[in-house]
């Protein structure tokens, strides 16, 4: 839905507009811009809080710069909505997150303003002083980069490893650290504590200017004090300077704390900033949701509120008519709780994703045993590993798409070692409107790869809580049990417990000819599919393999020796999926049947609802559907070229 | 080969019998165990420098703390031999990285002593925190977890997220900095030269004292000063003391600079430490090659030397009966510069490895265009991508096991968005003596799975040449090169360029019945294999994949078209490797022809010479000779089970 832009605001279509104007009009500009993306969430969805939070350093930053000469990254994105309406594309941000339209995040292919496409956390300082230090190499010493990284954002080890670089470079690069103090949740970690400390109490900047007076006061004292005098301030120059401030210690010049919500002095402070050579920090303060009150006071709520009225901030609920099953996330957060309080070894873990992986559930009912450790993968999985060689269960909740950040450390500190931790894949397969960044596509070929690992997946809550239970049995070894985004399948899901033997799958249904093998909650699509083509006098078997690795070699030994045909289904890339590893059995045991496999192809898949994006990847039921058509009328028989 | 422990060193099975002696007598200790170690590891090989620089520390560990009650977590490894020395494996020292014998790193299933199980950088802050927790929660209040880092590991970002972690946390932690200013070759960083600063110059805890005199000074010094006085004290209680000190600013409390190699000042400072509770850092500046002067003086040429002459320092050459092939690292590294002379938008890209790569020879050459970033594999890759994203064309050469570490980045930051990257996967394969933490056996697998993405492998260093050579032409999207530790098969490597189009592989040898299709620098046994079949009138083609991505549709198509056996070669993972990228192509294209499948099984391969493992794995020349055999006289027919 089109919302209208406010009066100034209709006049910027691009920074350049925006440049035209009176410093004095930008506050104007900002309540606008702010205005309009209350305005044009509430009735499309999206991302909230985290753009309210930026609009002041948006506009002062494309007021002041140069852009899309000068260099700005944005990172994640969430907040990049200020941007994008003021780069070209206020009159298409209705499409937003909409299957063919704009992306949520910042993209490279949609505008020459997105200089670096973005989604993951903590990206910004690495790819901003690989620009700075091309432009320098160029001789283009008049380019500013600005890379604007949250607090939350700098949890996560590569901004570390990022400042640690840029602090030994010469390049001209500014960071804008947007300390909100939240991540989607709120932030947590000692550099947390240690920011709020340097805004809160005495600043650092108050007590080197008091350090500074005190200094002159002490040397009119006599040549005692004098002396003293004097070599203190040989301590200041020499370590305190340097050493006072953790951005300073790291050879960026540190400025600030300001207001990041004063777009005035904020395009003065940038403007004074472009002629500071080296690497340098500015720390905003900013207030997440800033400027929608509710937002403001439940920042964790409206990070991505749904659509809302923005009057009375209802949030609608997507009416159904009957009930929904309920969502695979909470399964999982109360499915914990119930096996913690039966199991004292149990812990929980998650990276910056508590109100996402549902895992606040545990860190409310037992704060004792439940992490949020930041934004930091690689830190969880290992963290979860020296956890386990003391006996502990950690269940370690991470995102597909985030687990590829702690992949090392699921092989080397987990499997090679073959320690009891049990990986919680949420948002595998495609996620729907986050997109490519966002969508677990390859988890199932990354992880199959690894020794001593299982990997599993339900078709549905009941699955997923009995491979809870079981993963948490002892001696099952690491276990990655991956489940999507979304509602599951079941009104009754909460089922008493039973043990799944690893590695063993099921049929579900019998039926002649051709069979199809699933693995995990796509197999539903199966399911539909075969109601539709037993209409059409059709009767496939279908069994849910339920594990990647190990295989049910039993289970396929039967389908071998029973179906002509095999049709394989998973919701993840075709490139060394499942699909491969049924291939795989087949070659090993000298089989040799017709296989359609079905599942991403080797392609970016853009952003849309899931439903639409399994048809475009042909894995929805109709796709199915037209598989198994396409192979019940193959004129090709399976020995055509041998 | 066995070599003799002094006189006190004989009576030290384990660190109980360490504990029997006066304390008086650990300097001793510490030269028999240092000379123990010049002694075996000069007759026997391995890491060298590393373990000298911590004899001291490791002495006075497990003289003061409870071990393995209490737990040392070793980061690396590399410098753990005194350990392991100290824990029951004196005796069997002398096997240390061979076949069968000693792992070179900590390892759990050898000794209870080996806490965790290492060799990447920069997981034991993480691992102890997962261990402290886990104690506190289980009420061992007594019980003692050390994290020993070196002040190149701490540039991993991972350890800055465990210190951000660890700083919210009240348990029992100490972090040993390790401070010696080197990884591999010398550490580089701003935290590098932040640590310098700190530990030369004026050090913060004499500022700390300086500044409590001077105060009590003023104090005296009538009621204005004092006033003063007051509000400096202030400040100083608010904000510096917490944040005068990096670490302090993440909630640890810091103790050092102090001798890393006083035995008798470490053991009681170590006493002191087990005292006070919560996260703390004791930072010990140490010199890597300790009590070997020429190990001291060049620290990376005795990081791990090889075989020496201990009196003379003599470092011996393997002899070879011919002048040896080159090591492909340094055909990367010469062809890197060669490129880059011509192309001026080159630029190349290490993480710490600049030696072992060999991209010291174009940051000799040309310095400001190579770049060591540190242990920081992610910020490696997404800093390439920031300079990809300005029309440079880096070179980011990663060893393939350490890639684990910027998988994400890989595919976030360079694949999604098509950046012109060219990663050069180095020690691809099994490694050798480093064993299962740095074999390269998984990337194939993790790589050809993401979109956008060629994945190549030269089977020589003509090859190597020539697909470098493509890679850096224009628009040739990311680009992987995968290549293999050690030398390579070819005496007259420096040809011309040529180049390869992309997906295109090659033919090596015509055949009948039987083609082995072999991916990368192991296709050199497949040709060996072939002499000998030959000399039993067995005559297989052999065609050279070059590229795991894309596949070569027209070979393939001709190979399934003429033959009816096929054996595929890889080094590396079978479980979705390129001999599944076969099985896949068959699959979808209706072919049905035998297929053996020669790689890594799913398992962990241990340590040993490249060969043994190639041998054990089952694809060294021997193995596909019994494997063609066993094709050729197999009874089954390829149509089976139809």
């Amino acid at each position: 839905m089109q919302v209208e832009a406010g009066p100034l605001l209709q006049q910027i279509n691009y920074p350049s507009d925006l440049r035209k104007l009176k410093s004095t009009e930008l506050e104007k500009v900002c309540d606008e811009l702010r205005q309009f993306i209350i305005d044009i969430v509430s009735v499309n969805g999206g991302h909230f809080a985290a753009s309210l939070g930026v609009v002041e350093l948006t506009v002062a930053l494309h007021y002041v710069l140069n852009t899309p000469y000068d260099q700005i990254i944005f990172d994640v994105g969430h907040q990049a909505y200020g941007h994008k309406i003021l780069t070209g594309r206020r009159e298409e941000f209705h499409t937003n997150r909409v299957f063919g339209g704009l992306s949520g995040f910042p993209k490279r292919g949609e505008s020459e303003y997105d200089t670096f496409g973005v989604g993951h956390s903590s990206t910004s300082i690495s790819a901003a002083l690989g620009m700075a230090v091309a432009s320098e190499y160029k001789g283009e010493t008049d380019r500013q980069h600005v890379a604007i990284i949250g607090d939350g954002a700098l949890t996560g080890g590569m901004a570390f490893e990022a400042l640690n670089h840029a602090g030994i470079e010469k390049s001209n690069l500014l960071v804008i650290l947007n300390d909100n103090c939240m991540s989607i949740d709120p932030n947590v970690g000692a550099m947390k504590e240690y920011l709020t400390s340097i805004t809160t109490s005495k600043s650092y900047n108050r007590f080197r200017d008091d350090l500074i007076a005190v200094l002159a006061k002490i040397s009119k004292n006599g040549p005692d004090a004098y002396g003293w005098a004097k070599k203190l301030e040989q301590s200041i120059k020499g370590t305190l300077l340097k050493s006072a401030n953790l951005f300073e210690s790291l050879n960026f010049r540190y400025f600030g704390p300001v207001d990041g919500h004063d777009v005035a002095k904020l395009a003065k402070t940038i403007e004074d900033l472009k002629h500071i050579p080296g690497p340098k920090l500015l720390h905003a303060v900013t207030v997440k949701g800033k400027g929608y009150a509710l937002a403001e006071k439940d920042q964790t709520k409206w990070h991505a509120p749904g659509l809302f009225d923005k009057i009375t901030g209802e949030i609608k609920k997507s009416i159904a008519e009957k009930p929904q099953p309920p969502k695979y996330q909470d399964v999982f957060g109360h499915t914990l709780v119930e096996l913690a309080e039966a199991n004292d070894k149990i812990m929980g873990i998650t990276p910056a994703m508590p109100s996402g992986s549902s895992m606040n559930i545990m860190m409310k009912a037992m704060p004792n045993r439940a992490f949020d450790v930041g934004i930091a993968e690689q830190h969880a999985v290992t963290f979860s590993a020296g956890l386990a060689t003391q006996g502990m269960v950690p269940f370690c909740n991470i995102y597909s798409s985030f687990m590829q950040r702690a992949y090392d450390q699921v092989i080397h500190d987990v499997a090679l070692q073959k320690l009891n931790v049990v990986f919680c894949l949420d948002r595998a397969g495609l996620v729907g409107a986050d997109g490519p960044t966002h969508h677990g596509a390859y988890d199932i070929a990354f992880m199959r790869c690894i020794p001593n690992l299982v990997v599993s997946a339900p078709m549905n809550e009941e699955e997923l809580r009995n491979l809870m239970y079981t993963a948490q049995l002892p001696d099952k070894g690491p276990v990655v049990i991956r489940y999507p985004r979304g509602n599951g399948v079941m009104s009754d899901w909460k089922r008493p417990f039973t043990e799944i033997e690893i590695g063993k799958g099921r049929k579900i249904q019998d039926g002649e000819e051709l069979a199809i093998l699933s693995f995990g909650a796509i197999g539903n699509e199966a399911s539909k599919a075969i109601q539709l083509l037993n209409q059409d006098g059709i009767y496939p078997a279908h069994y849910d393999l339920r594990f990647a690795k190990p295989l049910d070699e039993a289970l396929l030994h039967e389908v071998f020796s029973t179906f002509t045909k095999v049709i394989t289904v998973e919701d993840g890339s075709l490139m060394g999926g499942v699909g491969s590893a049924v291939l795989e059995f087949m070659a090993d045991h000298g089989y040799n049947v017709e296989v359609i496999r079905l599942g991403i192809a080797d392609e970016v898949v853009e952003h849309g609802e899931q439903v639409e994006l399994w048809k475009l990847c042909g894995y929805d039921a109709v796709s199915i559907v037209s598989a198994a058509k396409r192979l019940a009328t193959s004129i090709k028989t399976s020995s055509m070229v041998s």
